[in-house]
């Protein structure tokens, strides 16, 4: 590769007024090379030599006024450890001295800028290269992508430091609200609970909380619905550190201060994949193999209950346990929650080798060998979801697989989950953060002493 | 006016990658006109006969799994009172259908949009609407912009009730932190109790609290620095309902049990300034001149303090106060926290009479003449900015007006503010809200308790 790289920070995003705006939270690539966490930067690096040039606007009277005082240009390059820094306003010249003339043509090929997941970023960096509107929409650089991929996948021991934090402080989140959620409290209150926990630490939210009653929607997040006993809470929460390292983790516990029984076969089938699956974690096996673990151990388990019929083998292949488990064992964690996934969920998570169309398989987002070095989360589902069970069941889809008779008596059984961050050594796989048992045994302990 | 108008929801706003977004937060117009708490949806009013017109997709099978059921587009249209419905992709039809071929140029003529705070909106609709990129950044149109703010400006009955609840919450964030507070707490873990209070109550934020020990920084937000005994905590924060109204008050208080005496000077000076400025709000005064007594009534009380001299009122005049106040006494509030400032603060704020260009009085985001059903803020603060007063100095910037010397003695009090929301009425004005006592003697009673 030849030409220059461009990297864009973040700016501020609004939520319903230019000056009303969420969180700063940076841009990751920026975070990982360059990491200072301000808005409304640019940095140049010229691949060749590896120079580089920090691109941002000194502080003026009115900053001073309303955001304090900060530190120089020159300070936050010195801090960055970048050597040359010039305003804002000659980033087009610096660009057009090093590659001439600038082009649409030549971006992606010259001047090569990774995924910006905002339009604003975009439309901001037009204006500034002079560029014309959706200029920065013309493609991405496969080349530029993959190198980011390969170095952001391997994890540094100071990253795996602030990862390990991360999910330190997100057991906390969890095993605060596993020991006081209370009957009669409203889901929204539990989220409120678990933010708080996390906030206090000064930490944010790696992602929206979800924090439910309904497990069975997959994305489901809050609402006013009060805890009811006899129900299964799934809480799926992290912890964002300062620098930008992710937790993530999803507990799954009764409201009252038991599981009823049907409830218990499922959670013990559940922590049984869970248990099945990390056991089998080994450097160089590929994710997709994992995958294929847990399902057959669900499948297997399901046949067990009644649910499922014929060889769980056979069924995994052709899918017919998606019907209860219908996304992936797990994703990668790092600067994001689910990482690097702004560079392509296919590049990230299968490299060159293809994703399956397969209903369920499709939705496994990391497919590739985990090898030491990558941190990934684990996290077995089942859920019964009436809307997809009553489709299934009107085309007789899988029927060979699915006793749909069996089923009627726990389709309201939700959906409940579990998940773990895992880091892959040279000597195996270790399960990151403090011990946080989700056996069957001690969340019915915990809970009875609510 | 004729023509079509277009309205466009939010859609979702990306955090670091697209799948990880933001809470949802709607457009403010949208809430206003439409209603619907929902992303992605466009409607078309036309102007001369009213018919309005909704386009959104239906759930997909996807939508089904992941986000949950949710209405079809025909109880979403019901629900917000319209009788026509399309999907999405019928948008550009619809309008050639009014309007015949649609050019960049009829954009803002025939097809009238409200300003959209975000360039991904607005890069989605010129897609909808097959435009060129940036079409929808030609201008604006001001008949629109202005008729939304008549109606939004006044506030009915339901609204007063909504922002009314929403100051209460924001009373019982305040009150919980005034009582609470302990030296040794983090500011970050001060916010991180204010939001808990919001969120349990099922509301969000209606803006990013600031919590600091540094209110001399207009705008900051907060750090991990530790609560000392001897400085003043500075609370800005509100609640936001789930219809999106807001609250936005502001309280500081000692960090210990009491002000120091120079902080209790200041704190009743400012107490003077907020009653002061509140028994002279009637129905129909311009709020130029409510800025106006809150400022005199400050520098009177500085000189009273030895750090201002000379006649305040020429003081004020000269804008000499401004070093020690340099915001506005208020915005208005509404589904914004200031209110439609997307749709431009001179317009909302001051309509067709200009703004001053004076330091400080140029941060008056509202001028303009008080009427029944207005909802505004009340905010007077006292600042002790290092860097603003060195600058000042070394220019002897008013020093008519300004005692740089005594001044020395108090250039490390840095910032207080009190803060309420009033509503005006035929018969005067209301303080909205629960009674929340902000006087010296009730806020020093307060912290003797923590």
């Amino acid at each position: 590769m030849k030409g220059l790289v461009l990297l864009a920070a973040h700016s501020h995003s609004p939520i319903n007024y230019q000056a009303n705006s969420y969180p700063f939270r940076q841009d990751s690539n920026w975070l990982y090379y360059i990491g200072l966490n301000e808005p409304d930067m640019v940095a140049l690096v010229d691949i060749q030599d590896g120079a580089t040039t920090l691109f941002a606007d000194e502080l003026s009277i009115d900053d001073l006024i309303w955001t304090g005082p900060r530190e120089s240009l020159a300070e936050r390059a010195f801090a960055a450890g970048i050597g040359s820094f010039l305003p804002l306003r000659s980033l087009a010249g610096a660009v057009e001295k090093k590659l001439g003339l600038l082009q649409v043509s030549r971006i992606q090929k010259d001047l090569l800028i990774p995924p910006l997941c905002r339009r604003e970023t975009k439309a901001w960096l037009e204006g500034l290269l002079g560029l014309p509107g959706n200029a920065l929409e013309k493609g991405e650089s496969e080349a530029l992508i993959f190198s980011i991929i390969a170095m952001r996948e391997i994890k540094e021991d100071r990253e795996i430091r602030e990862i390990e934090r991360a999910v330190e402080i997100s057991v906390e989140m969890h095993r605060g609200l596993l020991l006081s959620l209370k009957p009669g409290w409203t889901e929204s209150e539990a989220a409120a609970r678990v933010r708080y926990t996390a906030e206090r630490r000064g930490c944010g939210l790696s992602f929206s909380t979800i924090a439910t009653q309904s497990g069975e929607v997959l994305h489901n997040h809050v609402s006013e619905a009060r805890c009811r006993e006899g129900s299964i809470f799934l809480l799926d929460a992290g912890a964002e550190l300062p620098s930008g390292y992710a937790g993530d983790l999803t507990s799954s516990f009764p409201v009252g201060k038991a599981f009823s029984p049907r409830q218990a076969e499922l959670y013990k089938l559940l922590f049984a994949v869970l248990e099945g699956t990390t056991a089998g974690l080994e450097p160089g096996k590929r994710f997709r193999e994992v995958h294929k673990t847990a399902s057959f151990l669900l499948a297997a388990g399901l046949k067990n209950l009644g649910i499922m019929k014929g060889d769980p083998e056979e069924a995994v292949e052709e899918g017919a346990h998606a019907l209860f488990f219908p996304h992936g064992i797990g994703h990668m964690i790092g600067l994001d929650v689910h990482d690097m996934e702004g560079l392509g969920e296919d590049r990230v998570g299968y490299g060159d080798s293809p994703r399956s169309t397969q209903f369920g398989l499709r939705s496994l987002r990391l497919a590739k060998a985990i090898v030491p070095g990558m941190v990934h989360s684990i996290e077995p589902g089942i859920y019964f979801i009436p809307g997809l069970i009553d489709k299934w069941k009107a085309e007789a889809l899988h029927d060979s697989f699915i006793d749909y008779e069996k089923l009627e008596a726990w389709r309201d059984c939700g959906g409940m989950r579990v998940e773990e961050d895992w880091l892959m050594t040279e000597k195996g796989p270790r399960r990151l953060g403090p011990v946080f048992d989700k056996s069957p045994q001690a969340v019915e302990s915990a809970r009875r002493g609510i």
